[in-house]
């Protein structure tokens, strides 16, 4: 585009490229049912998500932290792909196929900013800050909302019992304990409901 | 879902009902061409585009204002449609439709986050402070980067000419005189190339 303005054209460049997000299928469905949902679409309902209920956070965050954490997230499976959560063969090879990809896509940026992204996708991978931790629970809670308002959605269609969900919402109540609650409950009236096994 | 906690049941109401935002189809292309752009994809775009090129803006902006404006500034949509630029008769009625849809969809929301909301998307769509003119640019920059990178995509299909597109992007330059430059010299390349015609 600009041969002589590097800084500029690499950002441009970098932009361009992940547009590719918008092709990576999540397991989840849409509300309506009519689709499953992408990556880019999902990482823009997070930022929705921190932008509103930020003040249920265990510990105070930093928002702005929270917003670029859930806006780059999933940049990885632009070339590593969606591991859905509960395939555990895939899970197994996920982290090495991410780390190839965060180094090829955040390598495209200028060094500052391939540094700063790829800092705070480690940070949201380590889910140890505040930040971090309260992201994961926006990450966690999403699909839970998706599921319900679907009638089971991916858990019907994967024969999901309440106790594997209960062990991958486990993190919301470590970032809000308030949303934690919520997604407990969430999930035992899906199951009264019978959009979820009590048992596989 | 939970009728005893009013704010946060109205937070999720909120949250649940603006996934609709992925069905509301733009006239822009995704970069591989394969489908159109959905509003939701789009402000996750621009979000990572204000996350990325903010040391371009003409004033210093707040960035966390930047990465909210973005994120609703097409919500309105939900109900309003997304109006092509170019659709002159759409655009006579587009205020009133926007209206409208602004009063019931923030109206969801908790009165001091409807409220919030409501004035950031004023703010965005009135294009006056230093964060909406750099909100603004990075909203007609992103369809120009990908009628560039799709030959042409929505100009050629709509027979838009170069003086219309430099009218839609005249806004960019008043946010970031960079990206106002950057993006002439693209335009002048896509002429160039036959991505664009000079007259109607």
């Amino acid at each position: 585009m600009e041969p002589d303005h590097t800084r500029l054209h690499q950002q441009l460049q970098f932009i361009v490229e992940i547009d590719k997000l918008k092709h990576v299928l999540r397991q989840t469905l849409l509300i309506d049912k009519s689709r499953r949902e992408n990556d880019a679409e999902h990482s823009w309902h997070l930022a929705m998500m921190a932008m509103l209920l930020s003040e249920y956070a265990e510990t105070e965050v930093n928002l702005v932290r929270v917003l670029k954490m859930v806006l780059i997230h999933d940049l990885v499976e632009i070339d590593a792909g969606d591991t859905f959560c509960y395939d555990e063969q895939a899970i197994q090879t996920q982290a090495d196929r991410e780390k190839a990809a965060a180094d090829r896509i955040f390598g495209l940026l200028p060094a500052d900013q391939t540094s700063q992204l790829r800092s705070l996708w480690e940070e949201f991978e380590a889910k140890h800050s505040a930040d971090a931790r309260f992201a994961t629970a926006l990450d966690r809670l999403q699909p839970i909302l998706h599921n319900y308002h679907t009638q089971g959605g991916t858990w019907k269609k994967a024969g999901v019992t309440i106790a594997k969900v209960r062990q991958r919402i486990a993190p919301i109540a470590l970032g809000s304990p308030r949303l934690g609650e919520f997604a407990e409950a969430l999930i035992q009236d899906a199951l009264r409901q019978g959009f979820l096994a009590n048992e596989g």
